[in-house]
């Protein structure tokens, strides 16, 4: 979630979010030959969810926002905290719904609530904090992606505010699978919208995209293809891949999904330039949205 | 901070704050002779401070809380990750300073922040989560307080709210001294006043405390011996020593520290009783008051 709506976002190198701007902090583990991952999200009434919402979809976001970042390193989930900041209000039996929700999907993925604590304040708020692991300097980061490599999103995008920011599987299964393929050179996950993320991938990877508009898989609920391109929340993964190796790739992953992946472009040259390509032969030079997502 | 400013705090089962209701959770490092320990704060304008508090030693206090709970276990501070929830008009500056702050008392203990987010809400927040490490099984836990030990301190108490609960230096290098020591027995910060907090070790420790009131050290700023007892966010460490190792203890911190420590009384049976000595010879059982330490 981008802080004040601005774009891009506000540099501040004392909370940096890790190397290489990822959204997760790689740390080694001294002795061993695993790396430790670390990431926060929160997760506001008002902003990222309604009164109205389902408590135990929004404990599944809660959770899920941090499992995807984790994910999005091809890390293994391990343990979480979670800071609830709540009016004195607030139901308990909201409350203990929100973490039905958040324990359910922590726990589906192999990891653990072990700590957090709560306060009082105007309104609900979850801050979840998790750690990950993976094997030393194995972390998938933004900024590994080559002119020629294959650009490729894990599932179809746009219009999650309907329904499915709140409902999704955070990709933890997919992005192990990916890290260990050893064949992946640059991961995140869609959380700000295809169009922003890949430019924050392409420039920390110095490099440009081409799109063909064509293959970016829309959902059911995405409404045109702007949907696809600038909503946010979509919290499925995109990742580059030397052309050589999709098919490849495609095969395995087919035999361990359900879903399948879609390519949607190729890694070019010149920085940061993200161009989408019509069936017409029409090009477009996108330019710089920010992802507002309030819920509200 | 006690949630709702009920007595005891609500048990939460899926949110403990780790094994034995320690304020950390303690996890294994696999393939090393490390545990590794984790926490997490928040710190809410007009709860843990006011808009007029200087902002440096907002985020002073921030890390400082953080840091103080893996002190009380006797850990060594390695990560911490911070999300800030700040109102569109937060003025930057005032955001720079609480960083600044927040990275001086990290930087200091041997820590780094490594990543955090952000995002608007209708008052600042500051969520800082923190791990560290120590070696495996040599967590100081609240629970292993036995009859016959001395009940320590490692500084005076009350009157925090004067000035002290935003510009305490936590107790971390204390805490690696005393855990290094191998006779604690039990130890905690006292973030929610003596009483209350000594009253958490002797349920945890099934245990009770028979205290000399004239012992208990006060702060200039506390008006009275209640201040020492009930104020909350001293973020001095509470601990237990067999009565035999006091004397060899206190001179080896006095070669350490410049401040010395302080004997308040003695852990006797009786579990969760909380008896005070006078010098007059009048003993007083100590109720249950919760600590509501708002700031406004």
């Amino acid at each position: 979630m981008r802080p004040f709506g601005s774009c891009p976002a506000p540099a501040r190198p004392s909370a940096s979010r890790g190397r290489g701007g990822d959204d997760s902090a790689v740390t080694r583990v001294p002795g061993t030959e695993l790396d430790q991952v670390f990431t926060t999200d929160p997760v506001i009434e008002g902003m990222h969810f309604t009164a109205d919402d389902p408590p135990f979809f929004v404990g599944n976001k809660a959770a899920g926002r941090v499992l995807s970042d984790l994910a999005a390193m091809g890390a293994q989930p391990q343990w979480m905290l979670v800071n609830v900041v709540a009016p004195r209000t607030l139901e308990f039996r909201r409350l203990e719904q929100i973490y039905d929700g958040l324990m359910t999907v922590t726990n589906r993925f192999g990891a653990s609530v072990i700590g957090g604590d709560m306060a009082e304040g105007p309104c609900l708020e979850l801050h979840v904090f998790g750690s990950g692991t993976l094997p030393r300097n194995k972390a998938l980061l933004r900024s590994g992606a080559k002119p020629g490599d294959a650009i490729l999103v894990s599932g179809a995008l746009g219009g999650s505010i309907k329904g499915r920011h709140l409902t999704f599987v955070p990709r933890v299964e997919e992005g192990l699978f990916l890290r260990e393929s050893g064949v992946v050179t640059a991961m995140m996950d869609i959380s700000d919208g295809l169009a922003t993320d890949l430019r924050h991938m392409l420039n920390m990877s110095h490099a440009g995209a081409l799109l063909q508009a064509a293959s970016i898989p829309l959902t059911a609920e995405a409404e045109s293809f702007e949907h696809a391109l600038y909503d946010g929340e979509d919290f499925e993964l995109l990742f580059t891949v030397p052309m050589g190796r999709v098919d490849a790739l495609r095969r395995e992953w087919a035999s361990r999904f359900d879903q399948e992946f879609y390519l949607i472009g190729r890694v070019v040259g010149g920085v940061g330039d993200l161009v989408l390509e019509y069936e017409d032969g029409r090009y477009e030079l996108l330019d710089c949205k920010a992802f507002e997502h309030y819920v509200k």
